[in-house]
């Protein structure tokens, strides 16, 4: 079956790369806008037949995901044969789980509404916490693609004898596997948190990182608030200026700020989100993903 | 059943005023944006065994869309019996089509979505043109509440010796509708559309409105080109300056500049879509609407 990638925008890069590693035609999709701001959205080409996949950079969600659903309904409903979206951040994976009475469990929802659009998912590292498995929210078939080799392969290269330090538990699956793909030492520490920019974290007993560079290592960096905690506290037992690598950089300019304010000598970034800090390419390891759905 | 509003940001006067004529509790929901755009809902009282009313303005609706669904999934999942969804706008209505190749055809993507949030939508005018009735594209319950009888009732009270003016074929319905309420004449120009704000109008052979206050009547003033066209055309009829009415007016100050430089009069709309130029309350003719779901 021919495939073709669609680039929702914004997501212009990422479908040119993934067309030129999979060897198939990429587009752009034309969004315009209305003077109401409601939204259009065209195929500029045929897909009858064809699986096409939708490429899209899903930060700062909601302005996105109508455009990516008309874009998904349209295609269908010009005759592809299978939607596939390549998203390498899945937005909506924290809200897993009502925290306090009330609130909606907006992980479900968003997950409900994407699998009624596509019919397969690629996506690097998802915040999966409370949810073991995409499978358990995701009612369509996916695969997650970690960020882990792409980011040994970057520190292996520039960064000298580093000690990896995840800011709270949640870091530690992501932490973990890095450091063993590169047999270096690594730390996760406790973290409490009293509101979206009220985080306290602590360096467990007996950590130590002399003569190390200490790497904080996250998958969402969002406000900045934790990795700036955790910065803090490194600086304070000694351990010298940390360099801060997010899988998913969602930091705007304030959280770049406070980072640099806290101490972190450089902030470093995978490409699944578009930013100044992006300096870790996924493509290769997303395509691998992606070839997994192409074998017909 | 009890029955209790919520109001979705910027709803929270239409879910008062469904409340005090439907005599059952309004209230807010907690809407609160992380640092990084996602959205989070909150409901603050209990739903259980209820049936809920979600009460939305929905005009610039991309950022209004996840929070509502993510309301009414939050109360069906907290226990709701029902969920009615009270929006007197109803967006991507006039995506009807594929006006050129390859276009979503928005309204229905739309409606699928909404159809998979709420049990049944009560709304004024929507902008039905090619699509006949609202269960052609809606799989839930709809109510349509007219605008008709409110303008009227203004236009009674409020502008001596109309003649009611609509500036296309689509307008008809509701200017007709109006006109024949109050006894006055009525006249539709033809238009032609060239692109979003280029359009142009032309008054039928021997319409002729002296000695009466122009009316135009539209369903939905959005860019304000078509309105501004067709007041000129009015004045340079020797109709003199047409008094503007609008069911929903989603006019940013640009519009409102144009249709004034066009020589409107004064501009007046609908409750539906809150706004500088608001004059009519639908609040009564909503609530009966509503009330028809409101049985057991």
């Amino acid at each position: 079956m021919n495939t073709t990638i669609l680039a929702l925008p914004g997501a212009e890069t990422l479908a040119q790369t993934l067309g030129s590693l999979l060897r198939c035609p990429a587009s752009t999709l034309e969004v315009h806008r209305f003077p109401d701001g409601e939204g259009l959205v065209r195929l500029r080409t045929g897909v009858e037949g064809q699986r096409v996949l939708l490429a899209a950079h899903l930060d700062h969600p909601d302005d996105k995901t109508l455009p990516l659903v008309f874009a998904a309904d349209a295609a269908r409903d010009l005759g592809a044969a299978e939607i596939g979206l390549v998203a390498p951040y899945l937005p909506y994976m924290r809200q897993d789980e009502r925290f306090r009475p009330g609130e909606a469990i907006t992980s479900r929802t968003y997950a409900r509404l994407l699998s009624g659009a596509v019919d397969f998912l690629v996506t690097v590292d998802p915040h999966l916490h409370r949810i073991d498995s995409l499978d358990e929210i995701y009612a369509v078939r996916s695969k997650v693609v970690a960020a882990a080799p792409a980011i040994a392969q970057w520190l292996a290269s520039e960064v000298p004898q580093p000690v990896l330090v995840g800011p709270d538990s949640e870091s530690e699956q992501w932490v973990g596997d890095v450091a063993r793909r590169m047999g270096v030492p690594w730390v996760v520490m406790t973290k409490q948190r009293h509101g979206d920019r009220d985080v306290q974290v602590c360096l467990p007993p007996g950590a130590a990182g002399e003569g190390r560079t200490p790497v904080l290592l996250d998958d969402i960096a969002s406000s900045g608030h934790t990795l700036a905690a955790a910065a803090q506290v490194l600086r304070a037992a000694g351990w010298g200026q940390p360099l801060c690598i997010a899988v998913h950089a969602l930091l705007d300019h304030n959280g770049i700020d406070l980072l640099h304010r806290a101490g972190v000598a450089r902030i470093v970034s995978c490409d699944s989100v578009p930013h100044a800090t992006n300096a870790i390419a996924l493509g290769p390891w997303l395509a691998e993903g992606v070839r997994e759905f192409l074998q017909d």
